[in-house]
């Protein structure tokens, strides 16, 4: 992404999570970034665009590196014409990948293997996430196919701690539903809500110390 | 409190939190727990009574079972003239207890005391803590009394954890500043956000439940 593209990403995706898309202005995110409403306007051709945009680079990193045509307008260029399918099949792809050693009863996949892939599942898409869950009434199909991506997702998660549990890899825990439920909000808060949506947000914490500390957590917490 | 109080406690703390003061109307209210507008209006005036009464019933729990004269109007009764300051002190109260045993270097006070003291802390008072940071703009001076009172929390968890490390019931962790954050996220995940703004709320399990959940997850964690 260039640089003026990369302000309006972050700014607009702290808007849209925080503030919501329906009461963001386009001359909120120029306000952020310190830019006229006017220049954000040579860009993209409204707030929609925008967060067609962020969901865009989300599922196909890097793409408006080679975009050349400013500003972005939806109907114009027809890119974001599969937009939500695009979405739903990098998801898939990912819960797909995430499925892989429950096949073979992670025969070669260790507990701390698997938290960390769960972690990258949450982390890597954070902004879309976030976006979607704070965003329901203007993206209700997103919405409603993510909240059944986040039911299976927990399955798998609960699926493997049975797994390891069996194995003797995980202690021995009364309730695997509350447990799943601690790991799979504690990978979320590190891996997404720390930096865009806690109530004191570290936008400055890399995803991999994020990623430290939650493991350390989770794997002291549940490791047999 | 009466039966249809609990009702508007309830639902109108659930509107507040999750829509926002804001952009809650009464109807809305109403509608939640199918009354009529009217029916709520011969409680309470108006909105901004509700949101009185629910932060009056924090900090003075039961008041209303004793309240007589409805409909709640600010103005005219008066109940409501010190509720900031009320607040303050109740939370102020909460952190001169919690803060006792930092002074004898918590001599008779186990991490498992102190983890389940901490999570009452933020469990109490749950409901008004999460009005408060979801309506930063409508509460300016309890928002900026929170942010600090938030600060000091997290500082004395982290006196905690150093000084059970020093006595090695805590294991040597690298940096106690992410170990305190993951403690003190943790604690509000399950004191606080599972009951009402969890992106997937569980509005059945007890205090107690979350509680044994949560200490279950930290004490696995860091208790040496």
């Amino acid at each position: 992404m260039k640089n003026r593209l990369d302000l309006i990403y972050e700014a607009a995706s702290r808007l849209f999570i925080n503030k919501g898309f329906a009461r963001t202005q386009v001359r909120d995110i120029a306000r952020e970034i310190g830019l006229s409403t006017g220049m954000i306007y040579q860009y993209f051709s409204g707030k929609k665009d925008i967060l067609s945009f962020i969901l865009k680079e989300a599922v196909n990193p890097g793409f408006f590196d080679h975009e050349r045509q400013f500003p972005v307008t939806s109907g114009a260029s027809g890119i974001f014409d599969h937009l939500e399918e695009e979405i739903k099949a990098t998801f898939e792809k990912n819960q797909q990948d995430f499925d892989t050693h429950l096949k073979d009863q992670a025969a070669d996949y260790s507990l701390e293997e698997m938290l960390s892939d769960a972690f990258d599942v949450i982390a890597n898409y954070a902004v879309s996430c976030l976006i979607i869950e704070h965003n329901e009434a203007d993206l209700p199909e997103l919405a409603h196919y993510y909240r059944d991506y986040r039911k299976r997702f927990f399955a798998q998660v609960q699926q493997y701690v049975d797994l390891y549990i069996e194995k003797n890899e995980f202690r021995k825990v009364e309730n695997t539903f509350y447990t799943t439920r601690a790991i799979v909000e504690s990978l979320a808060w590190w891996g997404m809500h720390v930096r865009y949506d806690a109530f004191e947000t570290e936008t400055d914490i890399s995803p991999e110390k994020a990623k430290e500390v939650c493991l350390d957590l989770l794997l002291h917490a549940y490791q047999a």
